[in-house]
């Protein structure tokens, strides 16, 4: 007789919906690949009108409105957190874990912010915690740094990790369109919240670069150390002169290791076309991950939606419950790595991080502005690699000068912009945007 | 006190040494990932001057020509084969396997042309098989179908898994040189082999692409039934017309799922630019799969190597060592599914598959030309989307005449040229390249 393994879900929104659809539209198609019946037993959300369930649900044994019908319930093995959030969440997973059982969820920012007290409450109840769906929706890459990367020291993690924010951006690229007007359009089609604070700003890529690289880094990442500037001041005028640089402007969240410390950091900045990542579009995302040993591999796909993200939640489920079936109970750390999951790496500072940045400069165009301003750079020590004026202007009127430089470090940088920006000739604020080396 | 696994490795070539490499000199990072002393203890190769070990091999307990000094040894967990070939290779693995030692291998052709009776022994012996470094060197993808992907009906999967072939066309199309010239300089670089057939042909694609499909589709791919066609009939001018149509020439291997039968190919494609897969370029490669939940992934990096490779085989080698660690036996299936390895699916002819084809017909410019080919397209019920004619050319020279068809049986584009390329204003014959549709 085949083994059952029972899943308790809470928290039937979009991914909610999406990972009961994987698990039983495709529950035969699942047993074939596992021989065990993965039984999606219970849903919990307070709003389901538990009378009148949706075709889905009518699928499960019970539907809820209370979180304890799923705790109390000793039959269930799994229990999948999607109700998001910090405090409820947390209390819900920790007293699951307490009760022996298997946590799943996509929780990027709980993880990320109060990771280490779910670890050691799973470690301490000998039970597995899985958040593949945390981190670019339905692309399988945190069992890729766990398992197939096992045998790599990671250099480097970076990608697009926010559709919201990838969308925007290159809408604004292929529409000419400002930031605000895409932004009110996207908020429209839904793929932009009524609050998008935490897109725009880079706060979902933060917490999900605090993600992966404390799983590609054998570390913790505490969160406040990540320096994290986001979208809403990318100009128009920024993309076009992006693209005469052959680059596109991207939301990177970037993670590099270095021999005492690391660098985690989220920001705009210039992707090289040549650079497969600069072609990553629309609600897209892509995490690149460079190997000692596998040199960079690409890892791309729909970083968020409710087939997507529950795909990837099913596939944690899958995993835990092919772990029961086979007897095997801690066969691979949850972050990747054995240790008591307590460890900070010193994470740099953002002023001691050296990048090549491209610098626009908004002046009034007369005498000797070009060489305050190349002045100032080479008192700074900040060396130019291209320079671009645009060709049309009236007398008189503000120009754009922009400036592509050598690796600097980013201190150096901002005093420079400091010191120019308090001159008579600056018609608006300099912006600088960092350019992403080739890897 | 830490759990220790043996590992024996036999065929110390490119992929042996950079196996080696990972298992060795990242030792202390495995460790600290898994918490397993993972020990390389025996090496054998016929050409190992076992008097004279290199620095890596002198790490080893026992470096050896004798492959016997693997089976014969009771300490050895986890066999890994590296040898390649087909005889002694599957005799090898099934000695192991019969003396209940986990086999880890990167053998293309051995698995995608006698699998089933390797798998057969494994399970009958109730040990794994794994071989991630087999299929796109060090990019993870086969564990991502067997784990991650375990809950999505896979529809389609389709690549640039060659990284020979990959790299020749990458050449052609940014040197704008022939075929015949950069194959020549490829083999110098040590891009080609001496004897490139099975790169430049579409065999190892098809190995590989046998390999994927079986466990995309949950069935076992007759090696026999893929339609294989090579890249060495491309030419520049075909690149060029490419251009024209913002695609890319690459050599693909596509397998999709039908209700009632599969399809699986080798051949070159037109690729559109707008596909992510047009930019794969040079020795990487590429493999796209869509699920019906995931939607399309894209898994991207260094198909062939030493180190990249040896980081899928060590991988490999790690997933098994964590089985053992912790106490389970066929925790996931082989190739990823729960049944007997003998079942197969039907394999479309490929007559009877549908595709939008470039053809490019060498004509002599006279009235009446456009007419005839016009008019056998037509009589075969094929539609043209679009026609381009190179403008420079002398009176009564041989001209290129380049039609774009819409989706059409191939059995009705091989009768159409049949015809056309009888008739007298033919210079030569005419080029069929199929076009990838949008995903």
């Amino acid at each position: 007789m085949a083994e059952i393994v029972n899943v308790g879900l809470i928290g039937y929104g979009t991914v909610g919906k999406g990972t009961a659809e994987v698990l039983l539209k495709n529950k035969n198609l699942i047993f074939e690949n596992t021989g065990i019946d993965i039984r999606l037993k219970t849903v919990a959300d307070l709003a389901i009108d538990t009378a009148n369930p949706d075709e889905l649900l009518s699928l499960c044994e019970v539907v809820t409105n209370n979180a304890e019908d799923i705790l109390n319930d000793q039959d269930i093995d799994i229990v999948v957190e999607l109700i998001g959030g910090y405090t409820f969440a947390k209390d819900f997973i920790i007293s699951a874990l307490n009760k022996k059982k298997h946590v799943v969820s996509a929780n990027k920012a709980l993880f990320a912010m109060y990771g280490t007290e779910i670890y050691q409450a799973a470690e301490l109840n000998n039970v597995s915690v899985c958040f593949e769906g945390a981190v670019g929706g339905g692309i399988p890459v945190l069992r890729v740094i766990k398992e197939d990367l096992a045998g790599n020291n990671i250099n480097e993690i970076f990608g697009i990790i926010n559709g919201t924010a990838n969308y925007i951006l290159s809408k604004m690229e292929k529409e000419g369109k400002e930031f605000e007007e895409v932004l009110k359009v996207a908020q429209e089609l839904g793929y932009a919240e009524a609050d998008p604070t935490f897109d725009i700003e880079g706060i979902d890529s933060a917490h999900k670069i605090a993600i992966l690289a404390s799983m590609a880094f054998n570390t913790l990442i505490p969160f406040e150390k990540i320096y994290v500037e986001g979208i809403t001041s990318i100009k128009q005028i920024d993309i076009e002169f992006a693209k005469k640089l052959d680059c596109k402007i991207k939301l990177l969240a970037i993670a590099k290791k270095h021999e005492n410390d690391l660098e985690v950091r989220v920001h705009p900045t210039m992707v090289p076309d040549v650079e497969l990542m600069a072609q990553v579009d629309g609600v897209f995302n892509a995490v690149e991950i460079i190997g000692d040993m596998s040199d960079k591999t690409m890892h791309y796909g729909r970083g968020a939606g409710g087939k997507p993200t529950g795909s990837a939640v099913a596939g944690d489920v899958i995993s835990i419950a092919r772990d029961i079936a086979a007897g095997c109970t801690k066969r691979t750390p949850i972050l990747g790595f054995k240790k008591d999951y307590t460890y900070y790496y010193p994470i740099k500072d953002i002023k001691d991080i050296k990048s090549a940045f491209y610098l626009r400069f908004s002046v009034v165009d007369e005498p000797g502005t070009l060489a305050m301003i190349a002045g100032v750079l080479a008192k700074y020590n900040i060396s130019i690699s291209e320079a671009i004026q645009t060709d049309e202007r009236a007398p008189g009127e503000a120009v754009n000068m922009v400036f592509m430089t050598h690796k600097a470090l980013a201190r150096k940088i901002y005093d420079a912009i400091e010191e120019i920006d308090k001159s008579d000739v600056m018609r608006d604020k300099t912006v600088a945007i960092r350019v992403k080396e080739l890897v």
